[in-house]
């Protein structure tokens, strides 16, 4: 908040070199809001921040990691993907509801993943990022695991747990947005399997 | 688009005078943006836009339809929810997902939808609004129509469609955007069955 700038610096260095990792961040930020996740490239964020992309994936790994970084989510929701994706398949849907809303319970992911969503309902640039990071990092990972699957049954099974975290955590109705989470799974989870193994 | 304005008037009556029912529906979405949905009443729109409650019945009929009105909807969807809860029970999923597909396939319907709905993502007062909109039009119809059943089971049938419309008209996630309906009714329907009536 001081004019200086809330970053500790070593003595000798230029003003702001301190925040090389914000400034790859704010250059990010831009280039994902331009481009969109797909197209957009460590190099080319690098590029923009002024910095070697070695340098970019020495703070943060690959892109997928620089995007959550850059949307302030507080980890990576993908990064759950491959335990739950792992265990007895019976119990895929299952684990897969538990998790979902085990992360949206979490209020520091909940409000970036909510300003996502409002961006998108707001105009075609929020809408292709998160679609392009979605179908990247989850959809894909998801058809990856458990084989070859309809890429349509993938997105209703998506579609109802992003429903029931929407009627849960932004519209708020009830008995939807106190229930325990084990009344939720036992409902949603039968659904949520039978749409990924049939 | 004239400075006249372009509402017909009678010769000789005040300017504004032949714009009563703009002037019912701006008081409207001020009682309802203040109030929410269920503590608004027909009585306090008259007396904000200084005419007869009967006036605002004469225009609109009930607080639905005011509020449907107010809200730019070009229709109440809950006027399509008789005929689809009185069919077969066997295909009550199939009807609802069905007729649920064809509202939002319609755009006059989907941007006020939208507008709901993204104003529910901003704050409070747009998700009180929407919630006890839900709540009375909807929700409290198909618990009528189809017998006592847990709201929560109820609740999780609406997020499975509520998360489709999503996906496919905010998200624009392939193939869901570009889906045939009669592909998505065939993978939801039985969904949105069970969750009803088990």
């Amino acid at each position: 908040m001081s004019p200086a700038g809330p970053q500790r610096r070593g003595p000798g260095r230029r003003p702001g070199a301190g925040d090389t990792r914000g400034e790859i961040l704010v250059a990010a930020r831009a280039e994902f809001a331009a481009k969109g996740y797909d197209a957009s490239s460590v190099r080319a964020i690098a590029r923009q921040a002024g910095v070697d992309p070695a340098l970019v994936h020495h703070y943060f790994g690959t892109k997928e990691k620089v995007f959550v970084a850059a949307m302030a989510l507080p980890f990576d929701p993908a990064d759950r993907l491959p335990q739950v994706l792992a265990g007895d398949p019976a119990q895929l849907g299952e684990r897969l509801v538990r998790t979902f809303l085990g992360i949206w319970a979490d209020p520091d992911f909940r409000a970036p993943m909510l300003g996502m969503l409002r961006s998108a309902f707001t105009g075609e640039q929020g809408a292709k990022l998160l679609r392009e990071f979605v179908g990247s990092a989850l959809l894909g990972r998801i058809v990856q695991a458990i084989g070859p699957v309809d890429p349509l049954r993938v997105q209703t099974a998506v579609a109802q747990m992003v429903g029931v975290a929407i009627l849960r955590y932004v519209v708020r109705l009830e008995p939807l947005a106190s229930a325990d989470p084990d009344e939720i799974v036992a409902l949603v989870a039968p659904t949520v399997q039978r749409a990924l193994l049939g």
